[in-house]
């Protein structure tokens, strides 16, 4: 626990977070019964929440509280579930397993999981824009920016680009753009939701001096954002290599199986563990001009290549 | 002509919208093209567009001007395609034809179709919450809305109620309950999203005198959608039993093929043509005090049940 300080302030995130999913999601003995149950089955119980405490973390680097940044996470979460819940589906990956549990459409069905997954998609932006902890002018910058971090322009055309690219012998540039959309977008857009929150409050003289978020500010935050959603990606591409199934909840070595190609596919597992190293020592420069408020956000860059599953 | 002195009113309302959802659609030759080619697909070309033209007739009697409803008008349209993407695909109800032409997934993929159905659906929550036209406040108040018109709480939530009842013997209120939520929902908030723009413009001394929405005019304006919604779903089904298939541009008699209860089923053809017709009084009686700014809302409650496709 001492060489892990922030190690607490980390699963304080992660419970709030569950909470906040748990209050936001339709009751499951509500109508329609089935639908709210696999809304809340593809949600609550399971998952890294990498995004909402990634905003969280970021929340602290710019002195929001964290009641103004419930729902953009909120928001982050339900958007991924939405996406994994149709990732899964037979018209994309067919997968029977996802972090160690049936998937939404094998625990109900495929119509059900289907309109479960539009359905969380439409939460996150009513949540989002519902949230009276931010004035109107930072809830709609955030849904925006949330739309087009999950749109064509970001998660959805990743996945896309993902599909094109099938049977294709990819370079390192394109598993790159591929990753940048598919991954990147959403994480950037959480350290991004915060950073708007913390501009928006800002022009409120009253909370000025306390949340004086720069350009410069925003700018870092988001290099450190884009470094780390790529570097997460890569260890996700490493634990398929050398995790453990048991562990990481999925089959692994499934990628290879599947002749994807992956950073430890086109550059070799050495040369995947450094290029993820580098990443995150350039995510950590970034944060350089932060003070200790930044430290769950240095916190995450860590864990980011240290996690097991 | 003479007889139908709104026709070219509605009819300049329809090429609005599609020039406004041409130019917010992602163009189809930029990167990811065919997820692109599959939006635009699911969108541009057909459908009768009652649902923005519902918010733009709904602009008109609020006094509300229509570059302030573009934007409402463009993210009903774009919810209304994605559902109708997902409802078609395999996992639902496995359509091959929609509006006279191949659907979404049959001219591309289930997984494009899948994919596009998503982005469809965030494309609307970004449109609306980045246009300038409105202030945050009316916006964010506009995303809720629909997000909640949307969701698992109306349009997604009528059609997970429409799974539940296959197979079961529906009585009218049922019928009803599915409907409300499956079209009255999403027709409703085409309504409502008018209403707000002028209430959040009558907030601002300046626009007052023009767009004094009153609490009992929004909530009149309600009960019209409401009966209207059920009006056109009535209609729908009327069409289903008497309509030509090559007119409506779907098989006429599916849903006596599968057994699906509906309005003419339950009560008969003519009492269903009666309760259409009630439905419409119903919504005409409520825009009483409503002066000539309304008529437009009245031309399109003649129109729902008086179309054959």
């Amino acid at each position: 626990m001492s060489k892990d300080p922030l190690g607490p302030l980390m699963a304080q995130c992660r419970e709030r977070i569950e909470a906040v999913l748990d209050a936001r999601l339709p009751p499951a003995d509500a109508s329609p019964e089935r639908l709210h149950a696999a809304m809340r089955y593809a949600v609550l119980g399971s998952g890294k929440r990498v995004r909402p405490i990634l905003a969280y973390a970021a929340a602290q680097a710019t002195g929001v509280p964290w009641e103004r940044i419930d729902a953009a996470a909120a928001a982050l979460e339900l958007i991924h579930a939405s996406s994994l819940v149709h990732d899964d589906l037979p018209a994309l990956d067919d997968d029977d397993l996802r972090r160690g549990q049936p998937t939404c459409h094998k625990a109900f069905d495929d119509a059900t999981a289907l309109l479960a997954g539009d359905a969380l998609q439409t939460l996150a932006f009513e949540v989002l824009a519902a949230d009276e902890h931010n004035p109107p002018a930072a809830r709609v910058r955030m849904v925006a920016r949330l739309a087009q971090a999950a749109g064509a322009a970001g998660m959805l055309g990743g996945q896309a680009l993902d599909l094109a690219s099938e049977g294709q012998q990819l370079d390192l540039d394109a598993l790159k753009d591929i990753h940048r959309h598919k991954t990147g977008a959403l994480i950037r857009a959480a350290v991004a939701m915060a950073a708007i929150a913390a501009e928006e409050s800002a022009q409120q003289p009253a909370d000025a001096a306390d949340n004086a978020q720069t350009p410069a500010q925003t700018a870092a935050m988001d290099h450190y954002a884009a470094c780390i959603g790529l570097a997460f990606q890569i260890q996700d591409d490493l634990l398929d290599v050398e995790g453990d199934t048991a562990v990481i909840g999925k089959t692994s070595g499934a990628d290879a199986a599947h002749h994807k190609a992956t950073y430890p596919s086109l550059l070799g597992v050495e040369a995947a563990h450094a290029a993820a190293a580098e990443l995150v020592t350039s995510a950590l420069a970034a944060l350089h001009d932060f003070g200790a408020g930044a430290d769950p956000l240095r916190w995450i860059a860590g864990y980011i290549i240290h996690r097991d599953r």
